[in-house]
Order: C-alpha cells, then structure tokens, then sequence
C-alpha cells in the first residue's frame, strides 16, 4: 500500500469509489446524485489537500484535508475517507486516517473534526475511537438515512498536537 | 423594528456591522482581516437567504440562512446572527432568531445547527437556550479567542419541525 497526493487525472479513478459511496447516501453528505464535475469540485479543489491510496498500482481509497473554520477555528482540520467497496477491511482507512494525522501536524493543524457521522456507521464509528477520536457531540435527527429515517449524526473530535 | 430581506446594496451598511465582529476575533470564525469583498461573499452570496433588521430606517442587524450539509443533512440549516454594537440589549438578537426559525421552516428546514458558538459568548448562549436551543457538542480548545486563548467551542442545535 502506497499513500501519495492525488494528481488531477486521479480523479477518473476516484470517481467510481465516491459515486458509489454517495449515491447510497447512508455515510456522506453530499446530495446522492452527484454529478462528477461537483464532485471534483468538493473533493479535489475545495479541500487543502487531496490523496490517494494504491493497491497494487490501482487507485483503492482517497481522503481529503482541510480547514473546519476560519479564523479562530483555522487550527482544526476535517477529513473525509472513501475505501472502494472492494477493498474494505484491509486496513486502508486506518492507514489514511492515520497519514491524515500526520499531514495535518506538518501543515499546521493542531485538531481533527469530523462534523456528521451517521450514527449507524458503526464501523467508522469504532474505528475513529480505536485511533484516538471522542464523540463530542450528537445531533438528533441530523441524518436522513435512506433505509433507516432521521437518524443521529456524531461530532468527533481528536487534538493531535500532545 | 422591521425585518426585511438584505438587498445588494445593504452590504455597504452591513459591512460596518461584520467588520467590527470579525476584527474583534471573540465571536466568529471569519479571519480577523477579512475583506470587505470576502466578508460579502460569505454573508450575501453563500447563503440561501440573508436578512436585515432596521431600526427607524437604519440597518442595526442582520442574518442569514443556509443550508448545513447536503445530501442527507440538508433538512438542518445554519444562521448566523450580528448586531451593531449600538443596538446590542434591545432584544434584536431575539427579534432576527425568531424570525429566522419561521423562515427555516418556511423554506422546509426541519432544524437549525449552530456549529461553533465560543464558550466565552456567554450572552448568546443564554440566549438560544432561552429560544429553545439545545447545546448538543463541546469541541475542546477549538475556538482560539484573542484573550483568552485555546477555549472549547459549542454545537447548538434545535429541532423546529414539531
């Protein structure tokens, strides 16, 4: 497994991992029918930094970094991860999540937020704990969930800079 | 006092308004050192609506409502609120957050977030949870207010869709 920065022409590779996971619309918040070029625009150009993780040479998960807030809140970044359905359970998003953390001690970051995990994403949910994160807050009702209704979304919080 | 919909050319009244509360760094997570033309892309083109409130024909506050996220969180929307420092106590706050419930609902918002309320904003905290608010996270240290340094950051929320 191989993490590197994504490259503009990376994103026809990205594409099929993130169309799946957002046309399911049980883990993200982006609008299930996403077309590709806003895609781009909310994973590739929006974010501070964009990476890939190989398998092989193949392109199998991606993540992004970027600010939370600005001003007083620039020192806490927010990451978002896709692991191609394919490839789950082999470890890739923790070894992104950990990079993540990494790139966002040198890029300046002191904290890591994540502002609306479905609280049926239990996996994700056990994961982000086993790797350092606390849920700081629940919002009821926040998540519609395709199957499951109006369900909790989890505020997760970790301070990197010990 | 008159709540109407913020025109174009109100931002040249509004801007006094802002620049006085993202300068002062204590409030809100704008850079300090916004610009007029910045600032007016945040309060007048991202937004879905913005608002102003008058006082005998002056504009002494204003919000606006936009959507928090998308996809399967786009039933929650977010507000931000400011008042010109002369108009502070007369209840304007109040006045903007009521209005703006009304109008969430009408433009088929099912709830409101506020995503990073500073815990030393001790008034308005007091505040939303008098209008109903609910404070449902505390991110720790994520607010980095000019005096007092790395202080926790609140999620208020409110379901309005009874």
């Amino acid at each position: 497994m191989n993490i590197r920065e994504a490259t503009t022409e990376d994103f026809d590779q990205i594409w099929p991992i993130f169309h799946e996971i957002a046309s399911a619309g049980e883990t993200y918040a982006y609008p299930r029918d996403i077309t590709k070029e806003q895609a781009r625009k909310f994973w590739m150009e929006k974010p501070e930094k964009t990476y890939v993780i190989e398998d092989d040479g193949d392109i199998m998960g991606t993540y992004y970094i970027k600010t939370n807030q600005q001003g007083p809140g620039d020192h806490v970044c927010n990451c978002g991860y896709m692991v191609a359905s394919e490839a789950r359970g082999r470890g890739l998003a923790t070894a992104m999540c950990e990079h993540s953390q990494e790139r966002a001690l040198e890029l300046g970051y002191k904290a890591m937020q994540f502002n609306f995990v479905a609280s049926s994403n239990e996996g994700a949910i056990r994961l982000w704990h086993k790797l350092g994160f606390t849920t700081v807050g629940r919002l009821p009702k926040a998540f519609h969930h395709p199957a499951k209704g109006y369900i909790d979304a989890l505020v997760m919080y970790k301070w990197l800079d010990i």
